[in-house]
Formats: C-alpha cells, sequence, structure tokens
C-alpha cells in the first residue's frame, strides 16, 4: 500500500489557508453531531519516526472542543503493563460514546515497533494479528468509527529530519539509536509495516496513508479524511433515526479529496518512447528471454498470473501478443474477461476467476480481471458501496493466496491521456478491420473518465502490495509500452527464480 | 465445543415418524422458496469417520427435489488439484444462487484429516485457516448460506462400528488405517478439531454439533438446523423485498428446537450431596491446598480467571465465599457484575471486564460475568439478535486471548432446579437477614425459567473450550457445590502447574 504512493505532494500556504478555515469549521460541527448521536471516535496516528505524527495531531485538535477528546501517547509497554494481555491496555482506552481518543502510535506498535525491536516475538505474531483484527472488528461492530492514518516519508526524507533535530540540544533526544536503525534498515522495516498495513485493512477500519512530506498537505489530508468518516457515520445515525440528511452535509459531501488524491496517474510521463527500430530490435532480444524463462518456470512449476488493466484502447490487446508470441502454447492461456454472462451472474464475482486460476508451471494472463468489481461496477452502480469498499481486501486476500501457493503475480494498468484515447478511437473508426473495436459504448465510458481516474487512483493504491505489485505503464507511445511490459515479466521472473 | 455434548440423545421411532413427515414438507417447501429467492447455500457435513455423514445426507436429499441439489463427496486433492491453492477446488465448486450444494466433508480436510495425517504441514496451518476464513465470509457477504454441521461420536461408540463394518467384506473396506489411529489417538484428534470449530464458528457461518450416537436423532436435528438457517434467510428476502413474512412462516417458527437442545442442564444430577460432617472434613482439606497453591500461582506470575454463573439462588455467593476464605487476600479480587452504570453503558460491553483482567499471578473472581450478553441480554432484548449471536465469538476470542498471556481461565455454572428456587426464595422472604436478596425482578425471572435455560444451553455449547472449560456444579446440595467448585479449580490449577 506504500508502494504507488507520491511523497512529493505539496500544497502552497495560500490554498492551505483557505482550506483550513473552512475544514476546521466543519469538523468542529462534526465533532458536536457526533457527540449528539452518542458516536465514539478513535483515530490512530501511525507512521514513520520524524513524519510528523505529534505535529499533526497538534493540528487537528485545533478544530475540536477540548472536552470531547482525549490524546494518548503510546510508548512501549510499563513493567504493570505487561503483566496483562497486551490488547487490554488499549481496550481500557477506548473513548465513551460521544468522545473522540486520538492514538499517537497505537496497538500497531506490536506488530511495528515492537516486533522491529525484537519485544514481540515471532511467536507472538500470529496472536498479535488475531487480537487486533479482533479488537476493531468488536469495536466498530458496536458503533464506534475508527480512523486509522499512516503518515509516509521516504528515506532521505526522514534521515534529513533526523539530522535537523540533532542539530539543536532541545531537540535531540528526540532521535534514538533505534529510529537511527529503522532509518539504516528502511527497506526491511518497509516490509513489516506493508504487511501490517495489509493484514489490517479491512472494510470496517480502513487505512488512510498520508503523503507527510509537506506538512501543509498531510494536514490537509488528515481533516479531509476524518471529516469523510464522520459525515459517514453520522448520515447513517441519521438514517437509522429516519430523518432527513440535512442540506448542510449534502453540499459538501465531496470536498477536495479528488484533488488531493489524484496523483499517481497524473504524475505519468506519458512521453516516454522508442522508435520503431530500438523497439524491434529490444523485442527480439526479450521475446528470447521470455521463451527460455517459460519452459524454466515450467520445470520449476512456478504459476504466473499477469493481469491487464488500463483506459479503452491503452494498448492492452497488443501488449499481451508481443508478450505471448513466442511462448509455448501449452504452458499459458489469455482469458478474456467480459461482463459476466448469466451463468456467472448467478455465481459470487470471484468465482470465474477461481475457476481460472493457473496450474503449476503455467502463465495466465488476464485482458482486464477481477478489478472490474472496484471499476465498472463502481461506477456503473453494478454493486453497492459496501461491496466495493469490501472488495479490496477480498482481492488483496485472493491474490495473496496465490501467492501462497506459490505464485508469480503481476498486474499491468495501460496508462495513455485523454487525448490519445480520443485519436485511438477515431482511428478505429476510420479503419474498416478495426472498426469492430470501437462502440457507443467506449464513448460513453469516454465521458466517465473524471470517475474512473478516481477509481482507478483508489485502487492502485489499495492493491498494489510488494508480492502482487501494480506497475504503471507509459502506454502513449505502444512501442514503449510493450517493450516495459516485458521487461517488467522478466525482471520479475528472475527475481523469482533467483530467490528460490 | 464438544465438551457439554450429550451423547446419549435418541428419539424413539413412532416420535420420529410423526417428526419427519413434517420436516420433509417443510424442507421441499424451503428449497422452492430459495430457489424463488435465488438463495444459494451450502451444507457442510463434517464429523468423525463412521458418524454416519453418508447415511444423513441420504436422509436430508430425500425431502429435495433432486434438479436443486448436488452433492459433493470430497475426498484426498488429486494430483491435479495439488497444482492449485487448495481452497480452488471448493470455490468452484460453490453453488450458483437458488441451488443446493452438500459436501461429505469440506474444506475442512485441510485443518483436520489432512493436518492429522501430516498432509498440511505445521506452517500452512495459519494461511490454512486465514483462506477459510476468507472463503466462507466471502460468499456470506455474498448471499450465500452456509450451513456447518459436526457429526459427533464417541471414542467407544466408533470403535464399535468400525468393528462392525469389519465383519462383513462388503464393507470392510471402509475402515482405513488411518480411520484405525483416529480412534486410538481420539483425544488428539479431538485437539485438533476442538481448534478447527472454534476458530471458524463465526456469526456469519456457524457451527451446529449434532449428537449421532443415535441416527434418527441426528436426522431430526440436521432437518430442523437446515430448515430454520433456510428459514431465516428467506425471511431476510422477504424483508427486504418489503413483503410482509407469510403467517405460514411464523407459525412454524419455533419447532422442535428446543426439545432437541435440552439435555446438557436436563441430564445433571442434582441428588449428589454430601452431609455436614463429609463437607467440613473435604472443605478444611482444600481450602489448605488451595491456600498453597494460591502462593504457587504468584510465584510463578500465573493469572487464574474464574467466572461465576447460575440460577438466582444457586449458590454462587456461597461458593465464592468458601473458595476465597483462606487466599491471601493481597492476592485475589471478587468482581461483582451488575447491570452496567451509565459510564459502562457509553462503552463496549467487554470494555469493564477487559479493566478488571487480573495482573500475573493475580486471581479475579466474577460474581457474573459477560456472559450477560447472551443470558439476561438476549432474553430481556437489551441487545439484538445479531449482537448476541456475534457474542459467542467475542467472548471465546476474548477467552482466547486470557489464555494466550497465560492465564488459567474456568468457568462455574451453578444449577438448581425450580423447586429448589423457590425453596431457597421463601427462606429468603422469611428471613429478616436474607430478605435484601430477594427482589420482584428475581420472581420475574422465575416466571421466564424456559427461555433462560435454552440460552443457558446454547452458551454451555457454544462456549466450552477446552482452555476455557464450563464446568456444571450440581447445586440442590450447598455443600456438594461448594467442593465441587473447590475441586474444580485445584485441578486446574495444578494441571497447569505440572504442564509447565
Amino acid at each position: 500500500m506504500l508502494e504507488k504512493i507520491d511523497l512529493t505532494k505539496k500544497l502552497e500556504k495560500q490554498s492551505y489557508r483557505e482550506k483550513m478555515e473552512a475544514l476546521e469549521l466543519e469538523l468542529g460541527r462534526l465533532q458536536r453531531e457526533c457527540h449528539a448521536y452518542k458516536i465514539p471516535v478513535m483515530i490512530v496516528l501511525e507512521g514513520f519516526g520524524a513524519s510528523g505524527k505529534g505535529v499533526q495531531i497538534g493540528k487537528l485538535i485545533q478544530a475540536l472542543d477540548p472536552r470531547g477528546f482525549r490524546v494518548h501517547a503510546i510508548t512501549g509497554e510499563t513493567e504493570e503493563e505487561q503483566k496483562y494481555p497486551f490488547i487490554r491496555r488499549f481496550w481500557i482506552k477506548t473513548p465513551e460514546n460521544g468522545k473522540i481518543a486520538i492514538y499517537d502510535t497505537s496497538w500497531y506498535r506490536r506488530v511495528l515497533a515492537d516486533r522491529f525491536s525484537g519485544n514481540t516475538e515471532k511467536e507472538e505474531l500470529e496472536d498479535s494479528y488475531a487480537a487486533i483484527c479482533s479488537f476493531e472488528e468488536q469495536l466498530t461492530a458496536g458503533g464506534t468509527v475508527m480512523i486509522k492514518l499512516f503518515l509516509a516519508i521516504d528515506q532521505k526524507e526522514q534521515k534529513k529530519r533526523f539530522e535537523k533535530l540533532l542539530e539543536s540540544k532541545e531537540t535531540a533526544w528526540r532521535v534514538s539509536r533505534e529510529d537511527w536503525e529503522k532509518n539504516e534498515k528502511y527497506d526491511s522495516y518497509v516490509r513489516m509495516i506493508e504487511e501490517a498495513l495489509q493484514r489490517t485493512d479491512t472494510d470496517y477500519a480502513p487505512w488512510t496513508i498520508v503523503e507527510a512530506t509537506d506538512r501543509r498537505f498531510a494536514t490537509v489530508k488528515i481533516y479531509t479524511t476524518v471529516i469523510e468518516a464522520l459525515k459517514e457515520a453520522v448520515a447513517e445515525k441519521k438514517a437509522e433515526a429516519g430523518r432527513e440528511i440535512s442540506q448542510e452535509t449534502e453540499e459538501t459531501e465531496t470536498w477536495e479529496n479528488r484533488e488531493l488524491e489524484e496523483s499517481v496517474l497524473a504524475k505519468v510521463d506519458l512521453t516516454k518512447s522508442y522508435t520503431e527500430k530500438e523497439y524491434h530490435k529490444k523485442k527480439k532480444k526479450l521475446q528470447k528471454k521470455i521463451r527460455k524463462l517459460h519452459g524454466e518456470l515450467y520445470r520449476r512449476q512456478i504459476p504466473v498470473i499477469i493481469g491487464f488493466e488500463g483506459w479503452d484502447a491503452g494498448g492492452k490487446g497488443g501488449a499481451i501478443k508481443r508478450l505471448t508470441e513466442k511462448m509455448d502454447p501449452r504452458g499459458f492461456t489469455v482469458n478474456t474477461t467480459a461482463a459476466p454472462n448469466d451463468y456467472e451472474k448467478a455465481h459470487h464475482y470471484l468465482w470465474r476467476f477461481w475457476k481460472n486460476v493457473p496450474k503449476k508451471g503455467h502463465v495466465a494472463v488476464y485482458d482486464r480481471t477481477w478489478y472490474g468489481r472496484v471499476m465498472v461496477e463502481r461506477i456503473e452502480g453494478f454493486c453497492t458501496k459496501k461491496e466495493w469498499q469490501r472488495a479490496f481486501k477480498e482481492i488483496n486476500d485472493m491474490e495473496a493466496q496465490f501467492v501462497q501457493s506459490g505464485a508469480i503475480v503481476l498486474k499491468f494498468w495501460m496508462q495513455i491521456d485523454k487525448e490519445e484515447q480520443r485519436k485511438r478511437f477515431e482511428e478505429r473508426q476510420k479503419n474498416p478491420e478495426k472498426q469492430w473495436k470501437i462502440t457507443e459504448e467506449d464513448w460513453r465510458n469516454r465521458d466517465k473518465w473524471d470517475a474512473y481516474e478516481e477509481a482507478v487512483n483508489e485502487m492502485l493504491i489499495r492493491t498494489s502490495t510488494p508480492e502482487a505489485p501494480w506497475v504503471i505503464v507509459e502506454g502513449n507511445c505502444k512501442y514503449y509500452a510493450r517493450i516495459k511490459v516485458l521487461e517488467a515479466v522478466i525482471e520479475a521472473i528472475e527475481k523469482r527464480l533467483e530467490s528460490r
């Protein structure tokens, strides 16, 4: 979940001030509503050392009535606390109905800091995750709103901040030996974090990653996240009470969240390209290599799952063709995922994909995938909001099971811009041999570009995991895109073959 | 969950025939309704070898339209199936909407038979449980009704059945070497089963234990369980569709289930007693012993959690007094659980118990406990059906966490009969010193005896686990009850001290 985030995001002072004025008022109002409806709220701030958790809590409480919240700064267990089950100290710090509890680090210490330092032993890990999930599930089932924020900065930024803290005597004490160790072993700490985020990113208590390089950006994102969660909880309570949702709430519904989230796709550099000559030379070499690796996969009985998603006319078909062209046809299948037929509709939405899982040693390529649930089904309303929200974890769980059974899992997002899509659509309409590829529906989908962009962005962030990563392919130049796909597949296979 | 069941239950032929006639009609009708409402149904039959799974499936399908169901006999994985993630072969066998799939053993093989035989390795176990829970959660969230039945017989009965099968050539092949091994190592197999049942007894896919010594009894219980589950699913669909639930469904609502379930308490032998002299002699010895053990617990830093539940005037107070009388008062606390106060009500129902968990080396006794959720709160409607149904797993999870942190956990149910209760109530009213102990509410609760008995029975079965067992105390003779409590606590402590 940390893979696809963009840590360069920032916000100018002027824009920040304007936004904050409205956000603070809104949060204050929502706190009063939560109090009136007796909704307990838990806000968890986790994140890298020096990512600014303390500062952000300071900003957050500015908008709150001090009688209604409490900040819990969580440190290592005291000797007294060690005499109890570890989750007890958090149970007793749960807020009463209508109150807000804010946690500066939390029960996640158990699977993060305490695990890193060796205080949580390996054989305690499973029980710890079970206790954490049980804790969050029980509380949210009982009506608590659980907001979990993870503040991210990169290794370099963290080092810079540590060094700055060390410059002054007044702040130097805040950087511990362990902090440095985590900075040095940043990658291995990130692996722990990824595992923790994935295993606990549930529909009842989802994580939000906060890009925290720019303090102002982070503050606005935190406010926005908290506000949206509270708004939803209040709306539900009102609906339960049978009352109309007030106009006021409706109006502010969409907020700035889109603006905050847009960038995974926006940052893709679509000018990347190869000449025809470069392309052919590279292609030849790579296809030869993949043919060899394909045989090796079969000998080692490793299954491979490769999903393709992307904009209409994004180049999925062409990339799949070049990927599989020289492979032994007995060893791969290409599965095309269209709208489910009646028989498929009569089953769980993941059923048809379970049916097509490749067996050991085989490669399965999917032209469109199970991610339809969180794109077209979400946008067209073919499933409920609850259903697509739940789907992120369901899909992550499924892919994790593929990985556990030994599979290599890769997902490609074929990115083009709107202008390029228009060109390709028009070309298809002019060319009699390609006319079948373009329908009225393609044009209609194009009108929903922004909605798709928002959905895709959330999908990329929530479902890119170290074991089953998304690869974003710069697709305006088809040559470039096809080579990138070949290279990524080869890299993933080689990595696996080396490691086991 | 197997601890408190009564394997002597049986049903006479005449009574069986009468019941079955109605049950078969009802099941047939419900199958048609599920088909009309497009509800997919999965019925899992697990159980000991020779417990009669095949026979019961034969009985079950007699009532069903053959076009609407399919039986899957699950055996070990084929070589082909081993090439996929283990859960795949079950995903592809899920029923389409409106159809019923019946499984003669199931995905639970992975954590039962295959684990016993060593085919599931230790490090695969956690992933297997995660895959199973994810599978069931995803399907039920998608609308599937999941009915899980576990057929139980005891070691002796199983041996008898195996021997009978061996007598004839036609059936001898059905008893394998592994079957015998499971019979010989019955206890260790039961531990695996207990773990599997507990970890997967969820509100969305709960287990029902079927006492299978008597074939007829088991058939009726299976029919009743399936009928109730389908009825509930159909009623929900109807409610969703905004229609009234038909009178027909309402009328048959309560069925015979109570009759089938009553016996945990009904079988308790309340004539057990000690004379005053026996009592004093035993008490003195046991209290001396417990004092010694209490010190040892402190030295070894082992916490102890002892819960008391039982009928009003069942003798909880007296037993607690004798249990703690000679203990060092610095090392134990007695927590009385009354109706929650306003502050407690403003929290999750388990919060106040987490607060009072004993620390290492201490003994905490609870006069009434967290089980109020599934007794008084259930019966008085202080929580919703969904809430108390969920509570069984929530409570098991909490107690499992106590056990993981090193605690000894014991729960006593103080059983008296209705006549004895009347005598004690009247005595309290006559005796000025005891009048405070009896209120109008006690008499009102007494009127709900049958409802409580049903709730208590379900509670004892669902929450008695090997690590946190219920001990049913025959309480008509107070002397007997107090001695039994002392003995049980001593036994549990000694067992722990020996084992670690």
